[in-house]
């Protein structure tokens, strides 16, 4: 395989197995599967998801909506607060052709201009309300959701079908990878405030939450009625480490090349933090990762230190020979950061064969 | 001014500034100025730089250096080892097509490479050999160097006419931010390496080295002959923190929309790491940098924690009010990875007027 580095690169099998397994997961428990797209903001791999059961796709984004829906995928929630006059605009232009437009809402400033756009575009909009449980990011606070529920249930130009929540593996830098105990308490949670605004008579449906790591524990918990795992497709070094997956369950790596070698300690690659996501740190809690990704071929090479366009991998006693010219496979600690410096991935097979390129359709979509 | 958020905003005055002071200072020390196009990725600004007086660009990928000669622009250093069967045949194709193209070469097995696809291709490319002054990145170590430039003098195919040198401002995460001291240590051994090769024969024309925060000192060392800055068109946090450069130098910044707050201490804003780069940590030494960019308006909010498309800020004491819907502007860290993640820029006057959009051409480029 002699591939122009840096290469995403994608084993068509795991991937396969990873979106069967889970939804598989979600068919067991009898819950939907609504998978976030971030992770790999591809078209193509939308609609594998969604051939395997999934119910419709979730994004961040009104520009990652509006790619999926040009592609004719037309049941999209996007799981933000769309704010400001341009989305709110794009955002009711986008309503009008898909079949089912689902949005966030978490502040009442932000459900009333969704309201009122609307209003004006004659709509009604889904809308979903975002709770925090405890990952302090988006969402409303536990006691003022009941408050907000009421509001947004008597706006006209809303339809509050549900809620949703997340909440990542980590609690303001502590640890928590007890993944049972923490999907029981996420599910518990989001299913106690749905109940408690439905018995103020607001009509919830959906009750969604679940992100890759406790997404098997979320589906067993009654009351959940969707899962939006992401990560899931490919895996990367962080969902190794919190315990959710295998090695042999990560799908997406980036082959390199050694551009540079000290003949000594330090090899260079040409793949840094333009193509290696750095918001996932080595060593930092609660994952401890070894260095910005795993080299397949060699456990005695970190990739340790990084600028934009070099990966300085420190060559530990008992490495093999690397020579500049070697392509070395790694799989990043963060996936979904990684993909969105890409423009394209490269479908293989048996570590060899190169069946397709795979667009990344959504990829570095801000807006 | 109501943007689309995020966005990345440019303001036309300071750039013109920014451009035209580097300029200066190279003429002033009678050096020439090759800016690394890495933080704009803009053919429309390495057209401004050119037309101030630069003698051409620097790039450090191939696909950078074709999207430039797309362009028309003609003198392109790639300051990078161009390794690889693919990457070669681009090169040798760019080659043709540029009048002058200078690739950058760290050892042995690479320059063999290059020399015979130069051969192959019927050509003879100019190349600089790269020394490494410390930072234990690419670059030949100077005690290998002139082993190296001698063999590289006798490959019929390459064309040795210089070397050149980086170091950033940290070596080994210690701070160095003494920037008189370390640019004239950076000139010192560069031009006593090169000197020490020309003793032996080999006539090397070229001796560049120097970034933002050394240029000015890099540009009044004797023997120097090139400098390659490349943050100074924008600058950022890290280049004030360095002592480069002031606020009021900071040309870039990324515009935001507050989408969330929990009404007490903290406010979410749509702009998180795929937004803002993280490669460049809050709190790491050398540059203990408060957040992940300062916020314009507002010193009481700290843009302290950030996921994928979330910007969590802390409001501390004496903050303003701030409501879900207001924009905020965000001078980021590290400016040049930052623009990677945007495909295009607004170019604005006196805060408020629009008057542009700027591709980012070179935008995400990882061949």
């Amino acid at each position: 395989m002699q591939l122009d580095t840096p290469c995403l690169v994608i084993d068509a099998d795991r991937l396969e197995n990873n979106i069967r397994g889970m939804a598989e997961r979600a068919r067991r428990h009898n819950v939907a599967l609504r998978p976030h797209i971030k992770t790999h903001k591809s078209v193509e791999i939308a609609r594998m998801q969604l051939d395997a059961g999934a119910c419709g796709i979730t994004v961040a984004k009104v520009s990652e909506a509006e790619i999926m829906a040009d592609a004719g995928i037309d049941d999209i929630f996007i799981a933000y607060p769309v704010i400001g006059p341009v989305k709110l605009e794009r955002l009711t232009r986008l309503a009008q052709r898909c079949r089912r437009l689902i949005v966030g809402i978490d502040s009442l400033a932000g459900a009333r201009a969704l309201d009122e756009a609307a209003r004006a575009a004659g709509l009604k909009l889904e809308v979903r309300m975002e709770v925090d449980i405890g990952f302090a990011r988006t969402g409303i606070a536990r006691e003022d959701a009941l408050d907000l529920a009421r509001a947004v249930s008597r706006m006209s130009g809303l339809d509050l079908t549900g809620i949703f929540a997340f909440k990542a593996m980590t609690l303001a830098g502590k640890p928590s990878l007890d993944l049972q105990a923490a999907g029981e308490e996420e599910g518990r949670l989001t299913v106690e405030l749905a109940n408690r605004i439905r018995a103020d008579g607001i009509p919830l449906r959906d009750v969604s939450a679940g992100s890759t790591p406790t997404a098997a524990v979320i589906a067993a918990q009654p009351g959940i009625t969707e899962i939006r795992p992401g990560t899931y497709v490919f895996n990367d070094m962080a969902t190794v480490a919190s315990g959710a997956c295998q090695h042999a369950d990560c799908a997406a790596g980036v082959l390199v090349t050694v551009v540079s070698s000290n003949g000594r300690d330090r090899l260079v690659v040409d793949g840094g933090c333009k193509t290696f996501s750095t918001d996932s740190q080595p060593g930092t809690p609660p994952l401890c990762l070894t260095g910005f990704g795993r080299v397949l071929q060699d456990e005695q090479l970190v990739l340790n230190r990084m600028t934009e366009e070099h990966g300085m991998m420190l060559v530990k006693p008992g490495a093999k020979k690397h020579e500049v010219g070697d392509q070395l496979l790694v799989i990043p600690n963060h996936i979904c950061t990684t993909v969105n410096l890409h423009a394209q991935a490269v479908l293989i097979k048996d570590h060899r064969e190169i069946l397709r390129t795979i667009r990344i359709d959504a990829r570095g979509c801000v807006t």
